[in-house]
């Protein structure tokens, strides 16, 4: 069995990495604090006698053979990047887990059959540049490399100046190599596990997802002197589309998600009028008919709804995918785990993104969820039990020996 | 008369300080741009002979002595800060302006019957400590000076800090000294001198305001997971309060200005429901009644709209103050310049807050407007002929010349 407090220490431990007063990180991907963790991981990962390659996004991948050369590795892992006021468990609980795994594995003296590697995907939440899954999505071919180095951050650094500058653009190609299968354990993230006392999610698969880059141009001008009928106010019209996705969120029922969460105004003086705000809509949904509806119509309707405001809207798509389902016999190892080991589990669609869903494009994948507090997340008050951290971790080191056994 | 080609020159050669590519002026206060400004204005006002003093909050007096000791100084300027992107006329047309009319006196080798002093309040504009007004207001005891010393920027830099870093923390105290009347001559901002082709507005008053800081408190989540029924997103919150800022402006009808310029997002991460949105708002209208109306009544509504989404608002007054009617005799002295010079003039109230508001407080005072293009400002495209800077400061001359003689 694996070591539940060694794994909640090693959690702890990586926490510091980029901690915030709020009891939180902000470990944003490829800063200063991101390299950190990233040193801390591969220094663990070379004390297990396991061997660190990286790739060109920054994916880093630790190897531990097999018995049997000719098996293809399992794969398993999951990010140490977090948001800008983030918890310590999302992500981080994957990577430090897999590290536990690796361990357990080491102390017992065990080999399986196939090679392992653990994986910490690089800029998993995308909050500095705007592309979640960016680095399992470079990997898996979704985006054009030299695009992805192009990418910019609100300080105009490009995605190849950041992998430069903590030196962390790597010798291997970032494309998949070929590989068994991929497990990754994270948080849940959302409500539902807690509500139904469930220690385990097995994840059957990802919802559909639409992201979009929106700017409403206006014109800035005097806010004592501009009476109502002269005025073209980028905020106002900005409003106008706040409402219109949460309205469309609600349209689609309580599985509906829709979110305006980046927004900047311009020039952002108190007695000027706004010329111009740049923010970010997305919206998710389990049937992909539902995303590919919005993906096609809702860029029409904001834009009508904006022109009434004598202000113009330009929205430009960031990413759009389908519901990603995962492989049948990945999610029945985790299913079949959690039922040896008397794990009360539920199936479920994550509702979050995660990098096993470009991954599953690639080779079978499957994910383990445990329980968050209030199933908040993206929150530094993000909050989970060691014993839930336990469970989880003991379920991926059971689906993945499983898997490599086979 | 006044020289208009000198004057534009020194207007184009005061706007190098903070140009932007887009041929306006980011000359925020108490920056090294303001201080460049500043040391530009210094130099010049010396050269001519000026006494130059600058008071606790760095407001700046030139003074050319009279022929009677025993006669009150006559006041006139405006000021040299701008907006973030701002235009070039804003205020420095009205310093550029005054100090003309002190080269004309200079070169005719004329003494005034009373003392002239030339003005450059502090910050005028707001947009860097949320106070617009704040060295006329210092000065005129409308803010106790200690106050507005702990005022701080964006970057938590107090006003007394960057007072000090650029040297302008003056000797002479920040308050009235005994003086006759005060005349500010000031682009119009807005669109009525230009619609009725005059080249001279009469300023009769300024309008009633009233601003506040204003925050939203829901709760941080995850974008994914969060159902609609869980969420508390600041940022829909505060699409309301800035549909129902426009909602009561336009109650007001063709007077009415409600304006949110300044709205911050926290975390500001795309795939994060927002936690807390900071956001100003504003109301102006000629009738002071109006606006004390919204002044007792506005949070209370907006606090009950805020509450439908499971937020909080919170709403702090920065600014109130009545409709400020000019002095008469001051108003038709420049009534009388303008007719004088056969140029065609219209009384008008200003819908932008001016320095003359407060100096108004504590002597008689008056302004003149010149018409700008489109009644554009606040806007890095803000434009006006020479031929009507020419006319303002020749109206600015002879008010000042009739006021210090009479
Ligand atoms: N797991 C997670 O929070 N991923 C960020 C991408 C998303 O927005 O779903
Ligand atoms: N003149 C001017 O633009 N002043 C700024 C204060 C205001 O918002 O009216």
């Amino acid at each position: 069995r694996i070591d539940g407090a060694r794994l909640w220490d090693g959690l702890m431990a990586m926490a510091r990495h980029g901690a915030t007063p709020k009891g939180g990180v902000k470990r944003l991907t490829l800063t200063a604090e991101d390299r950190a963790a990233r040193e801390d991981f591969r220094t663990q990962c070379e004390a297990l006698g396991l061997a660190v390659r990286v790739d060109a996004i920054g994916n880093m991948f630790a190897r531990r053979e097999g018995r049997d050369p000719t098996r293809l590795p399992v794969l398993f892992g999951s990010h140490l990047d977090s948001q800008p006021s983030g918890g310590k468990y999302d992500g981080a609980l994957g990577v430090m887990a897999g590290l536990e795994v690796m361990r357990t594995l080491h102390d017992l003296g065990l080999t399986t059959e196939a090679p392992l590697e653990l994986v910490n995907w690089t800029d998993e939440e995308g909050s500095r540049f705007g592309h979640s899954l960016m680095g399992s999505g470079a990997w898996a071919g979704v985006y054009p490399l030299e695009k992805v180095y192009a990418l910019r951050d609100g300080d105009g650094v490009t995605v190849a100046e950041a992998l430069d500058a903590i030196g962390y653009r790597g010798e291997i190609p970032a494309e998949p190599f070929p590989a068994d299968a991929y497990f990754e354990l994270h948080i849940e993230q959302g409500p539902i596990l807690e509500r139904d006392g469930a220690a385990i999610g097995i994840v059957t698969g990802a919802q559909a997802q639409v992201w979009w880059d929106a700017r409403i141009t206006g014109q800035d001008a005097h806010a004592g002197t501009t009476p109502p009928g002269a005025r073209r106010d980028a905020l106002v019209a900005a409003a106008r589309i706040i409402a219109l996705v949460d309205a469309r969120m609600r349209d689609a029922g309580e599985e509906g998600r829709g979110t305006v969460g980046f927004l900047k105004v311009e020039p952002n003086s108190r007695n000027v009028i706004p010329g111009e705000v740049a923010f970010s809509i997305e919206f998710r949904h389990p049937e992909s008919g539902r995303i590919a509806h919005l993906a096609s119509h809702f860029p029409a309707e904001a834009a009508a709804d904006v022109a009434a405001t004598g202000c113009a809207l330009s929205m430009s798509q960031v990413l759009h995918y389908a519901a990603q389902p995962f492989d049948a016999a990945c999610v029945a190892l985790v299913e079949q785990a959690a039922a040896r080991l008397g794990l009360k589990a539920r199936r479920l669609v994550s509702g979050a993104g995660h990098d096993a869903v470009y991954v599953a494009r690639r080779m079978p994948a499957a994910m383990i969820f445990t329980p968050c507090k209030d199933g908040l997340s993206h929150n530094e008050a993000e909050s989970i039990e060691p014993a839930q951290a336990e469970a989880g971790c003991q379920v991926l080191f059971e689906a993945v020996v499983a898997r490599a056994n086979r």
